[in-house]
């Protein structure tokens, strides 16, 4: 059987020789950890991911989730997984010692995850929501709540969900008509519904612990008028036992293009007018709290839309060495054996295309599970606050990029199986079937766009922007120091350039006012920023790999020159591609702008 | 209901103002016609296409087609609407008045066809085997297999199919296994597997006709060794009667990813060593033989691939019109209403993105039916076998170039559809789900690469090459005397005097011998060229369309704006995107070709 979980030598790559995992255990927090922990960690999560997460994963897949009596019923495979998944603790893997967890890094809780991703999206996913859900009590909740839901979310005996899309309100949160009136003894009765609410039902845990976006009565209008509420499946009684059913109804479940496993729903609270919600934090307050723990949300997001791309790759690979059909153009003697697929030189730039991107975008979901790790632990408050700013600017990229690109890498895995990648008897359609939820949720990536370049990019003066230059800056003149590196380091510089150039003409227009025509092609700059982002981290890892292949191990030159050589497709090939959309952001271009409904 | 069949407006314009398809009764063959029976004819397949196509187009992919004691079984709704096509006389269209046929041109023919493939790609796929298959009968087979399968298809009562593909044989045609035996009564015995029959089995005629490429016992290696023979599902008696059932088993269905309303089959033939088949034409010539009848297949794939994009296109149109969602980026007063989401710049620019690809990709479609009727009908030799050559050329775009960015439209509107785009209770996630298919099938668009380098492009010195740019030029006039086409021209110009100059180079390095090299990123090379001619169908689009309103009629201002927009878009966003890509080629860049397996 293929293995298509993340390669365990790229994972030791990144993590030892381009993040430098162990220099984390010198921080206080993570004292008590080592290479030997870190590594012990991973093997687990592999271990458990292919004997409970890959096995149902097209099974998942063809018995989507069905809608029973008011409940959602999944198949039998799902639990014991998740429950694998809860006993080995990775639930609760960045945890304190204190509170039953692992005090792992986040780089390292994210790389243990994207095992179980890379192996079952759908099954991962309800672990997913409950650590989202799980955060934000912990970090907004006050002690009771944490108390009564926080605490059996941490044991795994409640699970958890975000409850944000409305049926008229999705991309605009502020329309969104859910309404929370107060109640005599402190708490709120919620009345609104809810769609598109992942892991809303399913018979996984006791109980099921939404995070609901509603309004009070006295709300401003818009995003300042949003509140955040606890709204459990079943009450919870003082003493931590389950009391009566809370008034939220299953009104009927998606049918998804893919990701099928996990339940999507449709959530009706308070149909009887008795549905009881606890707020969260201060009125008022809620979308804010949401963006606070969006970061590793979107981190998640992007790093399974990388997983998904990574698996087809892995797939289309093996296919690849596998599968002999035609010869090459100047050998076309057909008497001569038929070489394997992976000899011709468009399936080798099909491949490669999907190692730039699928290993490309995992360095950079890494590198900002690192900086998570640097906002929280750094020594200084200047430095925490400088990482955690930095992850503020690259979160878009983050959650957008991969979520692009590594779908983009499983339309290439299923043209490399061709015929047989169209079918439903080898996993890849699967791949892409799954992925291509993720440049829609967790904000599409037109949002996304819009988020970059109108508040990330903006914000403290540019002053993020300016971080990400130095660092690009330095990784450029540390490949010059390698002549093999020759040509790699141009492309960079000459985007980093162009970039800096149009933010500056872009931000000059916003400045005067013209909020319409600068955001008007904001994907375009998406996209370049993208791309400038991922072909400094190809060039980071090109550094190390030419540091490795000089160190002269011959049983990993190959692994070596394999980045090398995807570094400079991706520098050579895709970067340059971008200054094109540049011009086009620089002049303003207007096409799409002016464009009317009725010429359509 | 959402109205997704190709808009009238549209297909006049291309018929009556881009191709001038009334000229065409100016000749013998088409002189019974004028635009009347044009426009009814149309009229008449969309009509049947809304009332027994539409509707079970989504019941078709939920319940695809079963195995049953060795046949496939479908839903009820295929037979009627494939009854009704062959009522009628669309199997037919093209036929002469004498052999029952409509004696209508490609062209109008084609634009019929799209109607069908629009309301229900998978349902209209068994008529367009059958004229596949018909077609070789009628061009390549003798008079009694004239009698005996092609007059029944005619009828409407023997289907066909054709059976190219093997376990181990797909792209390379040269390693088929299937053998024929001469038999003592000048029929043959055919034994071999053949998989992805479209077609295969099915419940929809009295018989089904497969057209087989087989090895004779004396057959030279590689391509020149193949033979077409006709292998009957049931043999047919002299009187035209059915006999008894050849030696062909449904050896299985395959389970595809989308398409599914069209039986997919693993044929096993000669299991019993009693399968008859007879030859059509001479010994060896049957790749040759498919080749000849490829043209109109590869239009009927792009077709296809631009009315799953159309329809997307006009889907994903009409709910933006009627999706209020935010506010624009200067106005976000959270009281104000929401706007539909057409009037967001970034839903504009997929919209027209669309736009651009299905009516460029449908421009070229139908230009390149018209080039059919050309070759057959144009007075001169001359004439014909130029406007044969220019098909030839094009052949490959017209089937490339739609499947990748039709797909691309199909993408874009799950997008804009969001979370509802991606749930099967809205159409747009079939449309991507089935136009999937076509970059794989008739010839992967790698192939259609190597194909466009490697042949078309050097065949007769490169003289197809030298219409083309001609046409182009002319184009390129005529736009240079409306001054409101300012800025179209120029990126077209540039694009085609770049392409002709990596041209020749790829040309000399391949005259060198230098063959792996020339052709190793021969799918820049089809995507650029792609591009250009898509380009260059848009400038021409634009400039009828600029005639169109300077001739005043208001009512159709609207309709001519948006071609123009969207001309200005493809020539000024896309157009120029290829550069980066001829410079690749153009230097040899050996990043693909120099990888090697071991490094990945």
């Amino acid at each position: 059987m293929t293995d298509i979980l993340p390669d365990a030598r790229n994972l030791a790559f990144e993590l030892y020789e381009v993040l430098d995992a162990e220099a984390l255990t010198q921080r206080e927090r993570f004292a008590e950890h080592n290479r030997e922990t870190f590594d012990a960690s991973i093997n687990t999560a592999r271990a458990i991911a292919e004997k409970y997460f890959l096995p149902h994963n097209r099974k998942s897949d063809e018995n989507e989730p069905q809608y029973v009596d008011g409940a959602a019923e999944l198949i039998p495979e799902v639990k014991p997984a998740v429950d694998a998944f809860l006993e080995a603790g990775f639930l609760n893997a960045t945890r304190s010692f204190e509170q039953g967890g692992m005090q792992l890094p986040t780089l390292l809780s994210q790389a243990c995850f994207t095992q179980f991703q890379a192996a079952n999206i759908a099954t991962s996913s309800y672990a997913m929501l409950t650590m989202g859900a799980a955060n934000l009590i912990e970090t907004f909740g006050n002690e009771e709540q944490k108390q009564r839901f926080l605490q059996p979310m941490i044991e795994g005996r409640f699970f958890g969900t975000m409850a944000l899309t409305e049926p008229h309100a999705g991309s605009s949160l502020s329309d969104i008509r859910t309404k929370a009136e107060p109640a005599a003894d402190g708490s709120y009765r919620l009345k609104g519904n809810k769609i598109f609410i992942s892991g809303g039902d399913h018979p996984l845990s006791e109980n099921i612990v939404h995070m609901v976006l509603a309004k009070l009565p006295d709300a401003p209008p818009g995003v300042k008028g949003i509140s955040l509420f606890i709204v459990p499946k079943f009450l919870v009684n003082d003493d931590g036992s389950l009391g009566q059913r809370n008034d939220v109804t299953l009104a009927g479940l998606f049918h998804k293009m893919g990701w099928r496993g996990t339940t999507s729903t449709a959530l009706n609270f308070g149909d009887n007018g008795e549905c009881v919600g606890y707020l969260v934090g201060k009125p008022h307050h809620g979308l804010n709290y949401m963006f606070q723990m969006m970061n590793e949300a979107r981190i998640g997001v992007g790093m399974g839309a990388v997983m998904l791309g990574y698996a087809g790759y892995q797939y289309s690979l093996d296919y690849a060495r596998n599968r002999p059909q035609g010869r090459l153009p100047d050998g076309k003697d057909p008497t001569s054996p038929q070489v394997a697929i992976v000899e011709h030189t468009d399936v080798k730039r099909m491949l490669l295309t999907q190692k730039a991107y699928v290993e490309g975008g995992y360095d950079l979901g890494l590198y900002a599970s690192r900086l998570v790790d640097d906002s929280e632990t750094l020594p200084t408050e200047q430095e925490r606050k400088d990482a955690h700013q930095l992850l503020d600017l690259l979160t878009p990229i983050v959650k957008a990029w991969p979520s692009d690109y590594c779908l983009k890498a499983n339309e290439l895995a299923i043209q490399i199986l061709g015929g047989h990648g169209y079918t439903r008897e080898y996993p890849v359609e699967q791949y892409y079937r799954d992925n291509r939820l993720n440049p829609i949720h967790e904000g599409t990536n037109g949002i996304q766009s819009l988020d970059l370049l109108g508040r990330k990019v903006v914000m403290n003066n540019g002053a993020a922007l300016k971080q990400l230059s130095a660092l690009i800056q330095d990784t450029c003149q540390r490949a010059g120091e390698h002549t093999e590196l020759n040509g790699l380091r141009e492309p960079l510089e000459k985007l980093h350039a162009h970039l800096g150039k149009v933010t500056l003409s872009l931000l000059g227009n916003l400045g005067q006012g013209k909020v319409n025509e600068a955001l008007a092609n904001s994907i375009l700059y998406l996209n370049s920023f993208g791309h400038m982002v991922i072909g400094w981290r190809w060039l980071e890892q090109a550094v190390r790999a030419q540091q490795g292949l000089n160190a002269g191990n011959p049983a990993d030159a190959d692994f070596y020159r394999g980045k090398l050589q995807a570094a400079r497709y991706f520098l050579t090939w895709e970067v340059p591609s971008c200054h094109h959309a540049l011009n086009l952001l620089e002049s303003l271009d207007p096409t799409c702008l002016e464009m009317q409904d009725a010429w359509f």
